[in-house]
């Protein structure tokens, strides 16, 4: 056995079923390696942005990390953005790199880069092996790292993959979470009891079943609000479940849904802070006087901090204000609507024809605003949105959930200034035939950056605009799609979006609507 | 005036024409200064591996930076790739990268990064500015620091951008390379007088005009042969200039070439590695015994450096062994071939029809082997090839030489795996209307890799094939190049890739010819 094989059997034990990789000769012997070591399916991307944003689709949804394998230095900056996105999301995800020869690099060949600097940038865990006999070790700590909800980077070189060794596959420890900090999660009790107004401010693990029902008992009991983060890694919503207030994006729109709280617990949740600093707007949302506690720490699982909690303040002991049976969400669709697309009818499409229990991929960017006011009475869905602000998320991230959870609908709510970013990500969604609807939002503009001018007092002129219109020439998304190998259609009223949607949700495989708007 | 016209005030009078952007919030206020500020162009990239290699292109071309403005972290980690190229085919280059707001970076968030991490791995200078009055010493500082042919990042936190300021724009210093140094010039003279068989190796800009003029005076006195590395950033070439021997790419190709001097004198080029570590085989390609030297320093002009040696060799104080006229290429031109097209006949077509004075730029990969045979005798062209091994370079690159030289013809040899990194060049190619034409070598494998492990011995199996092939689906690029609004073709026989090039090259903006090889 060689080191390569060693590695593919040490993530095979711990779990690891999947690779999204672009390889080059640094990684030869792994990519043989795959041929030789059965238990992990290659998933080949065309970019490196692809793969990583796969794992991180893939993560999100099944809580154990997808391998990645890159090539060298370029190959991971390739990916970063995404792994920075992966990062936020506190999605397990492993990296593996291939680096020159231990004897070769010193020569500074032309693709020798400082990969232990990239890789610093949105790793928790990284390391570059120092022997053959090391990978599995290696390999097994890194797949352990990534369980708390981050990101692992194992840097091998080339001669140690090629290396005949004879250590046995390492066995990975099991796994668990920290238990919750008793002493937080009481203080945090006495603190909603103390309260006029309190708030659970809920992101991370949080937003999964587990917390959310812990959550809705909370509120039952002491009527405190629920509220969610701007932009969540995970959340299961709709029919049936709790309704939160999702806290919007700009400092003017947030300041007066937070302003009337006196206390905000946090649960998976840093306070909320503006995405950016603007001239004269404080950057923190919560003033000193709302007082703020957060109940789960860094190697704990929210939800169990969550539970804990709710087992305190719904004890027949706690003198809980209300105690009600938790509010969940009932079924509540828009109408279909009619005539020309707008962001409006675009959202309200598709909040009526998603299916039962399908996974929505949001980076829809401003075109998905509207959506977000429908969803929490729609058909349940899991719920995944760009976290890092990384652009180029959605499509790869569709993949890797739909790779993850072939038994469900993936519908991608697709800003297109976004959507080019990754857009090699529909080839690997053809490849595998991934039940992914891509819905382009084609403005054919950067929309935000026009907004933030405008907001900013400054109309953007014919040089300002150059930087921000992508119409000229307009992008032909019905070519792009099926020159990937992918079924796309382009529509411009809501009557054909409908009808287009429900015959791509009836097939499967992937399918690109363009959505004129 | 604010930071931001500051900026691009200063940048303009340092000599910057063009900046090559994907900008974000944390850049608005850079966005906005162009309406405000004229002498600069804006272009915009729909992803910033596309706006780096683009400045690379331009960079190779002009001898001068371009500006790349790019987006936070994420937006540098997408470019990086492209970076590193540039970096090792020594373009200036310079980066502006817009970072949070000073007050606002310490609450972390989302997409705050360890920038300066990033800008390290392809940057020879780089700074945070620390006031917006000092943005004018940092532009200026920073665009000189490219000349020496280097790539500089400047990271401007935005609240410094829009800050009102009085600093006068900042002049550039007056730059020059440093003198040769006439000891290692005397040295070498007397090294190649004392050699039974020399050579000269040249890189960088010494494949340039007046390096390459020297260099044959070089050859004419001292019977010296001349190489050039195997990946040249820019290379001056065809009927009327020096006939190069290219080094090959494999270690079992390149030993033979050198094994008989038993003096290489170094020109803007390193001693000869291999690209890659191979079990059992040396690193370098020079023996112990073979003596090397290199005659230009860090921040000295290869070109000088071989003017001075020139100077020296053939005076007629200097014992020079022979005395001949320099030995220049004369006009040969293969036939056009006919049939079914293979990546031999490829090369043919183009090598027999490409114009006087076009730019090549070649990251045909291993398609393009056929066409280094011809190449020295065809007609004038400049010849710019992958330098850092980091594949998506081709199609950003030929736009960038396009901009640069808008009265010449690029023609783009093009590998497909590698296209489809930076496939959104093709848009700003149209936006702009350049004048590339990009031969899509579409054999639907990344072909090196296979070549690869059946060169280690190993017959890749279906699971290593899955990383390997990219035919299911095939790439279907005539879509692809017209969604993005190119001309696109696709051309299976040699009469019809002939006829197709004709008509291309004689239209005006960009045209994409898929070869199907």
């Amino acid at each position: 056995m060689n080191g390569a094989e060693l590695l593919l059997k040490t993530a095979i034990e711990a779990g690891v079923e999947i690779c999204f990789a672009n390889a080059g000769t640094t990684e030869l012997y792994l990519v043989a390696a795959f041929d030789s070591v059965q238990g992990i399916r290659p998933i080949l991307g065309l970019f490196e942005g692809v793969c990583t944003g796969a794992a991180d689709g893939y993560g999100r949804m099944k809580q154990r990390p997808a391998m990645n394998l890159l090539h060298l230095g370029p190959g991971l900056a390739n990916g970063i953005a995404n792994l920075h996105n992966a990062r936020r999301a506190g999605t397990p995800v492993l990296n593996v790199i291939g680096e020159h020869a231990t004897w070769h690099r010193q020569y500074d060949p032309p693709l020798n880069m400082d990969i232990g600097s990239l890789a610093k940038t949105v790793s928790g865990w990284h390391r570059v092996s120092e022997s053959a006999g090391d990978i599995a070790r290696d390999t097994a700590e890194a797949v352990s790292a990534t369980l708390y909800g981050q990101i692992s980077t194992l840097i091998v070189p080339s001669d140690y993959q090629w290396s005949e060794c004879t250590a046995n596959p390492y066995r990975i420890p099991s796994f668990r979470f920290d238990e919750p900090d008793s002493k937080v999660i009481e203080e945090a009790a006495t603190l909603i009891r103390k309260s006029t107004k309190p708030a659970l401010l809920l992101g991370g693990r949080a937003l999964r079943l587990t917390g959310l029902d812990a959550a809705a008992r909370i509120q039952a009991a002491t009527g405190c609000d629920l509220l969610s983060v701007t932009f969540p890694a995970y959340h299961d919503r709709g029919e049936g479940l709790p309704v939160l207030t999702r806290l919007p994006y700009f400092p003017e729109q947030v300041l007066p849904v937070l302003a009337g709280y006196d206390s905000v617990v946090l649960a998976g949740a840093t306070e909320p802070v503006s995405s950016f600093g603007y001239p004269g707007v404080s950057s923190r949302f919560l003033k000193e006087e709302q007082t703020r506690i957060r109940i789960d720490g860094a190697q704990q699982d929210p939800a169990d901090a969550l539970s804990a909690l709710a087992d305190m303040v719904v004890s027949p002991f706690s003198p809980s204000r209300r105690s009600k049976d938790p509010v969940l969400a009932r079924l509540e669709l828009p109408a279909v609507p009619s005539g020309t697309l707008d962001p409006k009818k675009l959202c309200a499409v598709i909040a009526a024809l998603q299916p039962e229990d399908c996974i929505v991929v949001d980076e829809g960017i401003c075109s998905s605003f509207w959506y977000q006011m429908l969803a929490p009475t729609l058909r349940r869905h899991s719920y995944l949105t760009l976290t890092g602000g990384s652009i180029g998320m959605g499509m790869p991230c569709a993949l890797g959930a739909a790779l993850a959870c072939p038994e469900r609908k993936v519908i991608n709510i697709q800003a297109d200034g976004s959507a080019m970013y990754t857009l090699q990500a529909l080839w690997t969604q053809a490849h595998t035939q991934a039940d992914v609807v891509t819905l382009i939002c084609s403005n054919r503009k950067y929309f935000t950056i026009e907004f933030e001018c405008r907001r900013a007092g400054c109309i953007p002129g014919a040089d300002a605009m150059d930087l921000i219109g992508i119409d000229h020439p307009p992008v032909d998304w019905v070519r792009l799609g099926r020159g990937m190998g992918v079924r796309a259609v382009s529509v411009a009223t809501a009557e054909e979006l409908a009808s287009e949607l429900k015959s791509a949700l009836k097939e499967s495989g992937p399918h690109l609507i363009e959505v004129v708007i």
